[in-house]
């Protein structure tokens, strides 16, 4: 049995998440353990019954806890069975079984507060992986609190008329129009801030387009692709075909082979495949987009961030027929957390916008609506892009220098250094995914592969007219450099080596 | 041809925005006027293009000027057909047509800024309704702006790592553990934080229950009721069925025989008629939904506005065969501006959320939840409650006195005063509805009537074995004080009471 000694300087909820959570990374709670009842352990901690809640709940949230209903909650079966007892053993120095413990917290055993050895302080819930190469998220360092503390502090002092007044459906016009000299200024786009809308995250304006386009049209979705669009069709209930990729992006005898109506596009970097879709491409969808009534939703989420060369001109700019819907985040160029995202629609699609959605409320509140706009409009936001390139160039850089130095270097390539915020690496000699991914797991570390992204989905790979499809001979891994610093870099992959050559040694 | 001279104090497109609103509302500009296009008018007056567009924008969101594809920008037909022009001169002493001028601003003519009289300071848009007897919104000085103000800068500077952090689908462990101690507070609710998710609106949770519970299903809305939610589900395309109302409410016979899955409620403060359904109509509510798989949505957005007595005991509260689906908002409570509102879903809905929508970000910015969060926990929120009760319930009472005092109480009866933050006025003797309606959008007054909100719709108003239909005799007005000052009441009801005896003149 465990001891849980909590301490003054954080949450009682907290301490507890932590203590639990480590419980099942280290194995002393393993896959499908039953938990004391939320009662049964606040009267043994004796903390109160919503602390023991809000730890279990954040762990179910995390996917540390299950929860069957009027059962109870379960410690979750971890991928790859969770960290090896020897690794967690080494992560958490100091903590130690009590005498007599079976080194797990069951129902029944009664944990107690205040004996026992302390546990290394953290001030913050540790994520589940020692190196997540698959996360995007933005590290504080780069987040511009001070401005917008700044502007927050001044907006809720002086303008508070402002933020009561009801925002329209597609958003306050003082953000619209800051997006639309945004655009003009960084992209040389020229939209009329009447055509833009504003949304709670582009998640949001999916679902938002399927309600405008049409719930009985046929919704297409590359293929790898990104998953959350599939989903969210899906979701809606509406005809969704996975659409397959070449080299030069998706392939328009496919749209019409599968019937598809509306498309959901990354053309300046494909996601996952970082494949940018050369002009000729960009004509011929464009010309399929005419043969019926038929859009084409360009996703442009990481066109601020080409590092290596001018942002490249979306689609939407060479659309003279009103077929494009161009959406756009705030999200990576903020933060993730941030939920501001919008769309511009085609002047007839702005219309019937106005007609049909417009008595829906906006998503976002105004007080974020105006925070941002008075980011971008006195010019916080361009120094803001400024930065983060050259702070995520340094990222990137440093990874591929730290690859170079590393024996990883030598048995993969880079397939693609400019695929948005993530690099492509292919392993020059095949190694047995699922043997890979199992040694990575078990190492806390989280790195993605193509396949993730249905690279290997049937019906999706054959190759067709326009050629080879997109997917190099042999698996290909996703590493996503936004939450790695450089100094973690050679350490993450000396594991990922490590992780490699034991999959090799499986073969 | 009118001159607009622009002042320094304030943004040049609010300036622009405001004179031809005036222009507008004066009769200047008359309906379907043309307005010159967005260059030549930025032209004429010297100003940038970008300018023009945002005020044109504004104009045209808040329903001032109608925008025609390829054609142009053009006055809207206001309801009444505008203001009179001897109110508009009122209303804008000092404001002058310039020498030679026609009095309005058409295509072609050139406004020309710095000659001309001076319009009187106005630092923010005035509302398009001098009185506005249908609007709910929450007065600035009411608004807890300063507590606000103080958690958002200590989470900014303090909590950087936590806002950064990924919200669950569901929202924060910290917001949703406030709000299930805060229902066990208030409303002795009992239910886990993980049955809570959090959403930018209740507009935004009622999509995603329509995805949770599946669009094959028959969807029943109250009606005379909320046509939100209406639209919402004709948006997405299932189909909607309104149901009857008689005095207890929503009539099970007709949810039966119009064959409704699911069903959308306000049984606190029916909206808009105020019932408060009685315990014996609940449980032949639950009954039904036992019936199949039914459900029922309860909204409880008015439950903490009770003013009168003790809040009332929601329907969720008794249904012990999770068929209920609570919803409720803080936007009534804070300002409708900040869009969080959350729902507590029984526990097989809460699994099936986690299952197959859990792939959806959280639609509140963590800054938000983070904020609320705190505001809630440390005991500010139940503050803010007591006072905002004390607010409108001073509000409510100084309209009922102003309308004693005024002749408007002598040819009127106010049907239920306990109606939410509105209350309902029956003339005694019914006046010409269109006719009062006419009257009153002459004198800037807005005031719907129960028929707006579809009391008088064919095939909802017969009434059933369930007895009396809750339409009364003859039209019924919602009064919404939350926007009403006491000092503006009695001249707001006073402008009423001459809209009526016009009416009756007119019979």
């Amino acid at each position: 049995m465990l001891t849980y000694p909590f301490s003054g300087a954080e949450p009682l909820y907290q301490q507890l998440y932590r203590y639990i959570r480590n419980d099942i990374l280290a194995g002393r709670l393993a896959a499908g353990d039953k938990l004391p009842s939320k009662r049964a352990l606040a009267r043994q901690l004796n903390v109160s019954v919503i602390t023991v809640e809000t730890a279990y709940d954040q762990l179910v949230s995390e996917g540390f806890l299950e929860t069957r209903p009027r059962v109870g909650f379960f410690a979750a079966a971890l991928p790859g069975g969770g960290r090896a007892p020897e690794d967690a053993a080494q992560m958490e120095e100091g903590a130690e079984p009590a005498a007599g413990s079976t080194g797990r917290l069951r129902t029944g055993d009664a944990p107690q507060a205040g004996s026992g050895a302390e546990q290394p302080e953290e001030s913050l819930p540790r994520p589940a992986f020692r190196y997540d190469l698959s996360a995007s998220r933005t590290p504080s360092e780069i987040f511009p609190f001070s401005v917008w503390a700044r502007i927050t502090r001044s907006l809720l002092s002086e303008q508070q008329e402002a933020l009561l007044r009801t925002s329209p459906a597609n958003g306050i016009p003082e953000l619209r129009t800051a997006i639309a000299r945004h655009l003009y200024e960084y992209a040389g786009l020229r939209v009329s801030p009447h055509r833009i809308v504003i949304g709670a995250g582009t998640e949001y304006l999916y679902g938002l387009l399927i309600q405008l386009l049409g719930f009985e049209k046929t919704y297409g979705v590359e293929w790898p692709g990104y998953r959350k669009i599939l989903q969210i069709s899906e979701s809606y209930g509406v005809r969704t075909e996975k659409i397959a990729l070449d080299e030069s992006g998706i392939r328009p005898d496919r749209l019409r082979a599968q019937g598809v109506d509306i498309v959901h596009l990354t053309p300046s970097h494909q996601y996952p495949t970082g494949i940018t879709m050369p002009a000729a491409r960009r004509y011929e969808l464009l010309q399929w987009a005419l043969e019926g009534e038929r859009y084409i939703i360009e996703d442009d989420y990481a066109s601020e961030f080409s590092l290596s060369h001018r942002p490249i001109e979306p689609l939407f700019a060479i659309d003279r027929d009103s077929r494009v819907i161009y959406l756009n985040t705030f999200n990576r160029k903020l933060a993730a957390t941030v939920r501001i995202s919008y769309m511009v629609l085609p002047e007839p699609l702005a219309e019937r916008f106005a007609r049909r959605l417009d008595f829906y409320a906006c998503t976002v509140s105004t007080f974020e609506q105006h925070t941002l706009a008075r980011f971008i409009s006195d010019g916080y936001f361009e120094k803001h892009l400024n930065r983060l390139r050259t702070y995520y160039r340094h990222r990137r850089d440093s990874l591929l220098r730290a690859l170079r130095e590393s024996p990883l270097g030598a048995v993969c390539t880079v397939v693609n250094e400019n695929a948005g915020l993530h690099l492509l690496l292919r392993p020059d000699r095949p190694v047995p995914e699922e043997a890979f991914a199992q040694a990575l797991r078990r190492r806390g570390i989280r790195l993605a592969g193509l396949t993730d992204f249905g690279a290997a989905d049937a019906g999706v790979t054959d190759t067709g007219p326009a050629g080879k499809t997109a997917a190099p001979d042999g698996p290909v891994y996703i590493v996503n450099y936004t939450a790695l610093s450089p100094e973690e870099a050679p350490a993450a992959l000396r594991e990922v080596y490590e992780a490699y050559r034991e999959a090799e040694g499986d073969r």
